[in-house]
Parts: structure tokens; sequence; C-alpha cells
């Protein structure tokens, strides 16, 4: 498969980028596909913050992929700046096409460009294939990542 | 002990900052507490970022202990702002005074205050003592972290 394009997100994107968050077994939990406000409100605050890039996979005219990064400066190791992904999704169309790769290559060399020391991310601890996934790319599983909502 | 006070960091407050820092196990591996031009470059990126609040306690006009905690709008779970706990240190003469724990209800309640629904930071596999301290916190061990240095 060709033709991938990997681009910032716009606004027209969100009911595709919404889909993909909610078509996976923890997402389907606490998404809400058929109100997309929140979404929208959200998206608005995204595209404000020079330092967030929602960007989506298109192939032939087709949302199929989307992550969040984030670029963190910091005083931390010399005043790193790391960068942080969050809601890597692929459409289940394009599951094993490699897309998923070429999603966080993404998120690396922006990373980079930004300037980046460490990129960083945390995983379900259900989701062993996604572990799995990530070290082959490189990452190392270093760290236990910790939530508390509130 | 009383008349703690936390605060935002101001630029005074850096030397006390990286010296605690590089007062850790992993820290002193990676930091340059005689070199504090890249903290101050890097301080002054997150003054001027409105989702970056750098803290300190302070005791008895000591700087006693920092965190960083960031703002990260999104779309995942109905359009959640989250927040991002960072460089949490408690200087060595105030471990097991309390203090871990204020400076991380300070973190909780000023998430709650910029309107988030979660809370989230990643803790070196290494520091089990700090695993029990987040647990205790009402923190949950749910996500794996993964880190890839460039």
């Amino acid at each position: 498969m060709s033709d991938l394009d990997i681009r910032p997100a716009v606004s027209a994107d969100i009911p595709a980028i919404v889909a993909m968050l909610a078509d996976d077994p923890l997402g389907a939990q606490r998404e809400s596909p058929d109100d997309l406000d929140p979404y929208l409100t959200a998206f608005r605050r995204l595209v404000d913050d020079p330092n967030q890039h929602l960007a989506v996979a298109v192939r032939q005219g087709k949302v199929v992929g989307t992550l969040q990064l984030t670029i963190v400066p910091g005083l931390s190791r010399r005043g790193a700046t790391r960068s942080l992904v969050e809601g890597v999704r692929v459409h289940a169309d394009e599951r094993g096409s490699g897309l998923g790769t070429q999603l966080i290559q993404w998120a690396v060399d922006e990373s980079r460009r930004q300037g980046c020391q460490l990129v960083q991310l945390t995983s379900d601890a259900t989701r062993t294939d996604a572990h799995r996934f990530y070290e082959r790319l490189g990452f190392t599983a270093s760290h236990v990542g910790f939530k508390l909502a509130l």
C-alpha cells in the first residue's frame, strides 16, 4: 500500500479520529462517537497550543491512523525537552500494514525536529501486543506508568 | 514541621532545584549542577508556557522539594485534559517528613483546578519505594512506561 500522508489533523478529521478512538477494547468504554462536541472543544485547545501536534495518517483520502504528540520542556536531564505520545490508533482495515510503525516513526522524527532528547509513552498493561511493537521500534519498557482518575 | 509553602518556581530557585535533581541515584548520572545554563534556558521556556507549572516547596526560606506539572489537553476519553507529573524531588533532609505526599497532593489539587480528569506519571522500574508511595496516594500502576532516547 502506498500514498500515505501523515499531516496535522483538521476539524473535518475529528469524526474519523473519534471513530478510531472508540474502535478499541479500552476506548469502546470511554468514548462517545455520537456526541462530537467535547472532542471539537478539545481540538480547538490543541490547535491553539504550539506544543501540541495531533496527526492523522491519510491513505486515498481516508483517515486511517492518528496520534497525539506533546512537546514537554523541562529541567531534568540538563534541561532536556521530551515528547509524549498519546492516543495512537490504526484503523482496523490497516492493522498489520506497517502503518503503526510509520506513525511512530513520524512521531520520533518530529520529536527530533523539535529538539527533543527523549520520546516517552505509556501503554496499558493489558496491551501486550503493543508492548512488543514498541520494543521492536527501540523503546525500552523502563518505567511503571501510574494513573489517578479525578 | 510546619510553614511549608508550595509556589511557582522562580529563576533564583534553579540552583536548589538542580541540586535536588542531581542528588538522586539516577539523576547523579545525568545532571550537571556545575553548569546551570541549560537549566536556565529550559526554565525560561517553562515560564513562557501556560501549560507548564514548575513548583517548589519552601520551608523556612529553603527550597526542599520540587515537581513539574504539565497540562495536556487531548481528544481521548471524550476530550479529556490530563496532567503529567515529572521531576518529583524531595530534599534529603526532608525524606520521611510527608513532604512528598504534600507535593503530589498539590499536583492533584492543581490538576483539578485546571479541569483535568486524569493525573499520570511514570516512575523508573527500579524505584520500588516510589511505586508503593504512589499506590498509597491512590494511583494505579496500570501502564507500562516506554522511553526512547534520541
